[in-house]
């Protein structure tokens, strides 16, 4: 059954317009941030924002800013129009669609000291434009690829370092910045996170409380499909055998889960457990830890409340599939 | 002549309330943070607020965030009441003081991963904890030191780096994160900047652009005493015979101007003249720059407008004396 047709804005100032006029008639505004290619992973977030508040801004923005040129940003998977009808079919519709061209052009302003970089790069229109001083230190996204003249970085410095961040360094400085640009042109009351992306739910939370931010950031729990595997856009990639394979994953985390509950309390051995069986079915291991809910921090022994979080290489895909 | 008397603001929750309540009504807010111990600069830059803003926020908060441990925040000046009866005399006065105690306490969270420091340090009420990985890359700043579990860094990656990054690497980090919290605390729609920190007003010019900040800011020409020296807190360290002495800049730097504008473009040239006025008066220079307005970056030849660039030390006083 479709419903409304959400109005699609992409301008920033816009979006900020619209905000402010609904906000100044009363209304509160939920934010839900997304790259598109829309699944029902993403629609329970709508679902969440719904429960919080009367207007519903949903953001379709491949974030350039959060892959690194070695990354799979020219792959990433978009279908805009199927994502409309997607959210045409949310109970309680959306208002806004938020889909901006370039959240980092800013018209003529200079971009010098950028020196030719070269080589090859999976960033899409890439200019060739290379800021040799953060190339050297390793730490280079699409932005600086593009040679756009964007400086300004949100670092959440202890928590951005642990897992996701260690094999994808400017991965969690590209999304803590972008929400940090989609907080102040939306200018929300509440923003819902997944939690599959465990880390990077705590690190906005976290980032928001720092910077005090006025904005209840919101976790949602894990949406699975029927075989148990988390939703993921990134799951197009999987052919169905590496898709089954995949499910290794899934499947022993549940018995790790199933085995803390019995009262194993020992880390490696509950680690053991999930990277065995992932390891078996040809699946290339990221990470897999357990750690605290809220530091992040690996923990050996059980002892207050855990999350385990994995990323692991199922195919040929760019990038890693995580599941907490 | 005494005016109305400022209302104390000190709990960020109760500055947000404030200004939401007076923009429902179609106020407009213009901030202008500062770390006390006012002058007339501070006062001209509330002067150059009042042109643009109905209403005026002045913050009063000595930010440890752009401190390191081995600076000067234990001695910075304050004077509490005499500011108030300064900001009471001024034109149209000021309708805000916000003056939080601490603006990285956020309650009962975790501090999980801080390890004891030692040494010494010139942090007020440090409590010694240190975080043993930004020590160990040299940055750190009273934040840091004492062990407040603040993790969020707003970095202007370029720009940080120059003239006053060099010396002091965690100071515009500081800068560019509470002015960051100030703008989402007080959320005002203009914030003025005094020229007289030329590289920090540009920083904080480029962060709300990248960071898509819906906030004007503007920069106020530098303040000068009757003699020529640039106002400044930390003026209050110094001696009648620094102060002379510190005089060579000011006015080697006029003399530099004058010799630009009959035509000298060699920056060499234009530098030597005022280094080695400040060398002969006794000066320590920290830097001393001719750089381009909008980069920062160093020119060797003047072909389009520039600001020249200097710190240096007087007497035994342990931060530099900056003055474009």
């Amino acid at each position: 059954m479709a419903g409304r047709e959400p109005e699609i804005i992409t301008e920033k100032n816009q979006m900020r317009k619209w905000s402010r006029a609904m906000r100044a008639k009363g209304e509160t505004i939920g934010l839900v941030p997304t790259m598109g290619y829309l699944h029902e992973g993403h629609i329970s977030l709508i679902k969440e924002a719904h429960k919080r508040t009367s207007l519903i801004v949903v953001s379709i923005y491949v974030n350039p800013g959060q892959f690194s040129p070695t990354e799979d940003l020219s792959t990433y998977p978009s279908d805009f129009h199927s994502d409309i009808r997607k959210l045409m079919a949310v109970p309680g519709g959306v208002d806004v669609v938020f889909h901006p061209h370039n959240l980092y052009d800013y018209g003529k302003s200079k971009t010098t000291g950028l020196k030719n970089g070269g080589g090859s790069s999976n960033c899409e229109n890439s200019s060739g434009g290379v800021d040799g001083e953060v190339e050297k230190k390793g730490v280079m996204s699409c932005v600086e690829e593009r040679g756009l003249g964007h400086e300004t970085w949100v670092r959440v410095e202890r928590l951005e370092k642990v897992m996701c961040g260690k094999s994808r360094p400017v991965f969690f400085r590209g999304v803590a910045t972008v929400v940090t640009k989609l907080f102040n042109i939306v200018e929300p009351d509440v923003a819902v996170f997944g939690k599959k992306d465990y880390q990077q739910w705590r690190i906005i939370q976290r980032m928001v409380r720092d910077l005090d931010f006025s904005i209840e950031v919101i976790g949602s729990d894990v949406m699975r499909d029927n075989d148990g595997l988390a939703l993921s856009s990134r799951n197009v990639h999987l052919s169905p055998e590496e898709r089954e394979k995949a499910l290794s994953i899934s499947k022993s985390l549940l018995r790790a889960k199933f085995s803390a509950e019995k009262g194993q309390v020992n880390c490696r051995e509950l680690r053991n457990l999930v990277t065995q069986a992932v390891d078996k079915a040809g699946g290339r291991i990221d990470y897999a830890e357990i750690v605290d809910q809220e530091s992040l921090e690996a923990v050996e022994e059980i002892k207050s409340p855990v999350v385990f979080c994995i990323a692991a290489w199922f195919g040929k895909g760019t990038s890693p599939r995580q599941s907490p």
